[in-house]
């Protein structure tokens, strides 16, 4: 896969970077590593992104980013980090038409929708990935990309502390440091860096929290809590995560007032329990250990139901 | 000092390891792989803390400790992580007079205390320079060496992401992986193992937060939050590194009320201001971003003082 795209990428001049729709750290560093490499052998590179990147994610250096899928002909498409390519976002039906499509991908559900598929379901990250590519494409890896590539790895491993943290996560971030990007002021950007409403609201969920059995952790949101905090859903990020660290939870669910007796509920396992087979039940998906669905009822209809079907998937 | 450390280990037998007290990741982790080393060459470690190991690092495979401090005759009492002797707590008059006094550690402030002194400032940990010793020492290090190394040098550059995070730590943290230590276990253990009533409590401190200029942020705990959640004040540990993840955030300090008009100050900062000297105001210390003391006076009282210090440090 890789001489295929090499090829693609020397006899090519105009080319296309896209990633997934609410980009995380891996997308953004992946997309934005990949452009700079592109621009450092002289070739034409446009990103396109469905979604802003979200703050904590600002101080990365980046290309400009069309917010609109572009209608041009390209050389070649590329699609980082994307397990599907409807996952691109609102541009996805024209980026099926265009030729060669380029899948660059880590995730071990990728349906190998390009024309080209360079997928390593046992990468850390994307940004490994790209790193092995830039490298086979004998790229200098300057200040900027190694920015990018260190942020993919470190963001996507959960700051090395997740089962995908393997030996070549670390060695990838260790060249990234080599190659200029300095840990220490990455980590405050990207985890020192929230608004205070954020942990006002914090505060407040964490009077909810409460456990069962001692295995599920369940806590709450409401409009109320975004109200008097001066808050809104983006400040949840992380929050489930959050109380998953308590000692023995198996489960962590945050459920979230959308509308009167509407809840969304996100819910995290610790590889015990299938999470998205539980979201299934209710309409829902996502992976093992990361799943969500939308639950109607009032909020003690909603936590009985999803204690119910707990307790039935157990 | 490596051959005179490597010249007492192969002529004595018997040796007395310790640490500070309170000990943290780098203090446990770098005793125990430092005793299974000394008795992977056949030698006797006796193993000594002040204190009981905090319940985040239980798990880490270790000798018998004692919390007495023994009297007997060693062939090599062993310091480590500790920037002056009275750091090891209440045995300390004892083991100045024993020799030879080896202290190995990493600390700006170490007063070379020791008879041998082994004391590298620019190391990330002292799990660091253990290591390093015991690759001069050809000793193999096995995986219970390696899971106590790996969370020394991890735990001190706070997962990879304060300023000490070298490339040495990677490589450090990289060579442990390969010998046996499983980051998202030990990680796992570190950071996901925490009670339930921590977050209560920790829901209650955030309904205190507030901040000043957007560069000090001041949160508080009371007795009363402590009996509401079923806490104690050993619950509190790293709120006040929590906070200092605010955005903008220069100091970080959390109150803790120790009795009537008596407040237990801790201050974080971040490089931009020197909290060792605010605390020196009020009869306290520490170092440069880490620093506490004591302050007599009402809530109300205790925060105006701490303002104006922080003002008049400015």
């Amino acid at each position: 896969m890789k001489t295929k795209i090499k090829k693609l990428i020397m006899e090519g001049q105009d080319f296309l970077v896209t990633t997934h729709i609410d980009p995380d750290g891996d997308a953004i560093g992946s997309a934005f590593a990949f452009a700079f490499a592109l621009r450092s052998l002289g070739k034409k590179a446009t990103v396109y992104f469905n979604d802003q990147v979200p703050y904590r994610y600002e101080f990365l250096p980046g290309p400009q980013i069309t917010h609109t899928m572009p209608h041009g002909m390209y050389d070649a498409v590329f699609v980082l980090d994307c397990g599907s390519l409807f996952r691109i976002g609102k541009g996805h039906e024209g980026a099926a038409l265009l030729k060669p499509l380029v899948n660059i991908d880590h995730h071990d559900t990728n349906d190998l929708f390009g024309t080209v598929n360079l997928v390593d379901k046992k990468a850390s990250s994307t940004g490994e990935i790209i790193y092995r590519l830039l490298k086979y494409l004998k790229i200098t890896i300057d200040k900027n990309m190694a920015e990018n590539i260190y942020t993919a790895v470190f963001t996507d491993t959960g700051s090395l502390r997740y089962e995908n943290t393997s030996l070549s996560a670390y060695r990838v971030c260790e060249e990234m440091v080599k190659a200029g990007a300095n840990p220490s002021q990455i980590a405050m950007m990207i985890y020192e860096n929230h608004p205070k409403e954020r942990y006002l609201l914090l505060g407040e969920v964490l009077r909810t929290l409460a456990t069962y059995n001692g295995t599920v952790a369940i806590a709450h949101v409401t409009g109320d809590m975004f109200e008097k905090t001066g808050t809104n859903s983006e400040f949840v990020d992380g929050f489930v995560e959050f109380i998953k660290e308590i000692r023995g939870i198996e489960v962590a669910v945050l459920m979230r007032e959308l509308d009167k007796d509407l809840y969304k509920i996100s819910m995290r396992g610790k590889g015990t329990i299938d999470v998205a087979a539980i979201c299934n039940m209710f309409g829902g998906g996502g992976h093992r250990n990361a799943a969500g669905c939308r639950i109607e009822g009032t909020i003690e209809e909603t936590r009985r139901k999803l204690l119910d079907a707990l307790c039935a998937g157990q």
